[in-house]
């Protein structure tokens, strides 16, 4: 019987901990026989000693295999999965989900809930009537076999060992570490049954990891981990100093989403679905060259293939598939703000952290688990970096449903901005880690 | 108000707390609002960073303040303590208290029980038939205040925060900190009142810090607190490569302590007490000069001074005076047998640990709090490093209650026994910090 404190002190002085040791340690820490007090002790010992990849490979099986375990073995599409770690604007899953169903891979995914500054697609699918995401297993596996896509709030009994963690990591100050960072998020990917994963790893002001060499490293990890287990897995480090598309909120997303899969989005939100979307289909085989999957995807955004894709899915999950025509069915914002310029040049600061403060100021977002959000609250912006203004144009429109929250969130958001010369032109994707 | 997370990340990110954060901590935790979860973690943070002069003796303030707190103002004796950080066949304070005494300093002793390979001092004095360890408050401190004189053991309502700590500690692998280490003794040493405080900071096989430069350093860290905290502290570094004396267990101390007090007892023990009694001396001002102090000390050893003290210590705390004259009232040991030498030479190693290991296999010692233990047993060495030994010679006499426990003893104390060359003299102070 190995003792939880040996465990401990082994990390603690730099070891590496074995396979058994890993299992032991996260399947006593499950069933409660090490208390959280010895977790939280290891925890900050791999805060300060990280892990090799074996080891972190070891902790994200051991995390995965806490719980149920999807299979989607026997079907003929390879099943995809894409994950991003969280931004300002980002609404890229509910456009790559029927792309990539309309391009022929299969898309089960589990996603969470929005929480502090980013927003989560849980929230903004629940913008659309009717539409379901508390499936269950077998719910949502028969929909990934027949329709080729589903989605679904991340449920308990799955990896129910991370549940457990995350909550004491994040009283401990033990959030920030790369393995256990890459190894939370891979663990659900793996029990969640992807055969593919694209990781979306963001850098900038509005991103959990806001210096790029700590993204590099933390994609390198999560793709470390999945060749590890089994599942094909390549990362896109990707840019969050600005909020993705023009608009942050929950219903201001799926209208931008739906303008987007019928060929009519923001360019850089177009980009990045698009260079997602041809990774999943490389990574997944469909296709061999890159230049080949743009040019696909593409064609489905334009040829109505896309919002056809998005009508199934919706419809598949309950939703009231008049959404995709008429948007206005899922309501109209009460109050309305117009932020305008206070100096003329060129935009050459937007801090997406900012941005998704004000939304969160504007009700938005949760500050903690558990808050109820304002699901027309948002901010639709009119000028991204580059562009050019001139003192009193408007910037950008916030939109609630109490009125009170709107000048706060107004006062929060004019310090986002910031004028001068044109920044350099960044393109959105900065790295790409196989 | 201060949120538990943000002290532990402030420590985890290597600054410095303030007083009023480690306060808050160290409250917090001692009434429960901080949970176990959050002061591992803590404690771990601390491990890696360590600790500053300042923070550690806020610390230290902090976990002397959590109880009850001993005060010994107006009396015209200087108080003083004398605290060893442990070893094998330590029975420095059996001497040293009516020793002291005789010298006229107030000694005010809390101890705590043996536990491992090294004995407590409360174990042993229980041999005495009679004699209470377990006075109240009132009865200590009044018998401080009109004898100069008294032991008691560590008191629940003294330091809680510290055993709360020091528990945690035990089972989250973060006992081997210095700082916390520091704290944790020298907070005792402040809550008793101790005005003067003399640290027995021992190194080698037998010691918790096997490392001479560790030790030091732990030394200073403690001189340091008790220069912070308003009390006069020195410490000695003292060798702890083979046990202190000629015996080893509880009883069998006991008969060596009386026999030192008489002015008999071995050359090693004897020197420890000279030169940690002058040093008490020193510290406390009763004499300016080193040499004064040994001068007086060993006169007070020789002319019958230290043994009356003895006795009338003994007699305060309602032990049979009796046993200073026919110590075989404190009964004899049932069974015994004698460990012969296996080569000729001379003897360069005598590891203490294992010497302790073996009187804890006899019955003599604590596995873990709470475990009953054998007083008679214990081991008589009849060489020490750097006798010379024929094969076949005896090299020591074990001792137990229970026959069975005799032969598995036997086995592991011969593997602490090496021959060869003499080893280099060493003397058994090895440096003073003050």
């Amino acid at each position: 019987m190995m003792r939880a404190q040996d465990i401990i002190s082994k990390k603690r002085d730099g070891a590496s901990l074995s396979t058994e040791e890993i299992n032991a340690f996260i399947q006593g820490f499950t069933n409660g026989d090490i208390p959280d007090y010895q977790a939280s002790a290891w925890l900050m010992a791999v805060f300060f000693r990280g892990m090799d990849e074996k080891e972190t490979a070891a902790l994200t099986d051991s995390l995965a295999r806490s719980g149920e375990m999807l299979e989607f073995a026997g079907m003929d599409k390879t099943v995809v999965d894409k994950h991003s770690t969280g931004g300002v604007g980002d609404k890229t899953t509910l456009i790559l989900l029927p792309l990539l169903a309309a391009a022929g891979v299969a898309v089960a995914k589990m996603s969470g809930r929005g929480l502090g500054h980013t927003g989560g697609t849980i929230d903004k699918l629940s913008c659309i009537p009717g539409f379901r995401t508390d499936l269950t297993r077998t719910e949502f596996m028969a929909l990934v076999r027949e329709t080729g896509v589903a989605i679904m709030g991340q449920s308990p009994q799955m990896t129910p060992a991370d549940g457990k963690l995350y909550s004491l990591r994040d009283v401990t100050a033990t959030v920030d570490s790369i393995p256990l960072i890459a190894s939370s998020v891979m663990s659900k990917k793996i029990a969640a049954g992807a055969q593919s994963i694209v990781l979306d790893v963001k850098t900038g002001s509005g991103a959990f990891m806001r210096n790029e060499d700590d993204a590099a490293e933390l994609a390198r990890v999560m793709v470390a981990i999945g060749r590890t287990l089994g599942r094909r897995t390549h990362a896109l480090i990707t840019s969050m100093d600005q909020p993705l598309g023009n608009t942050v909120g929950n219903h201001i997303e799926v209208l931008e989403a739906l303008e987007t899969l019928r060929g009519e989005g923001p360019a850089d939100l177009t980009e990045l679905c698009l260079e997602l979307g041809a990774e999943l289909l490389v990574v997944s085989g469909l296709k061999s060259e890159n230049s080949d999957a743009r040019e696909l995807l593409l064609q489905l955004l334009t040829d109505g293939s896309a919002l056809m894709a998005m009508r199934r899915l919706i419809s598949a999950q309950g939703g009231d598939t008049a959404v995709v025509d008429h948007p206005e069915i899922m309501g109209t914002p009460k109050y309305r703000t117009v932020l305008h310029s206070t100096a003329t040049g060129y935009l050459n600061r937007l801090d997406a952290r900012i941005v998704g403060r004000s939304t969160v100021l504007l009700g938005a977002g949760r500050e903690k688990k558990g808050d109820s959000i304002d699901l027309l609250a948002g901010i639709r912006l009119y000028k991204k970096l580059g562009d050019s203004v001139r003192e009193g144009e408007p910037l950008a429109e916030l939109f609630a449903d109490v009125e009170d929250k709107l000048a706060p969130a107004a006062a929060q958001l004019v310090t986002a901005y910031g004028y001068g010369r044109p920044p350099e032109p960044r393109s959105i994707v900065l790295a790409r880690i196989t």
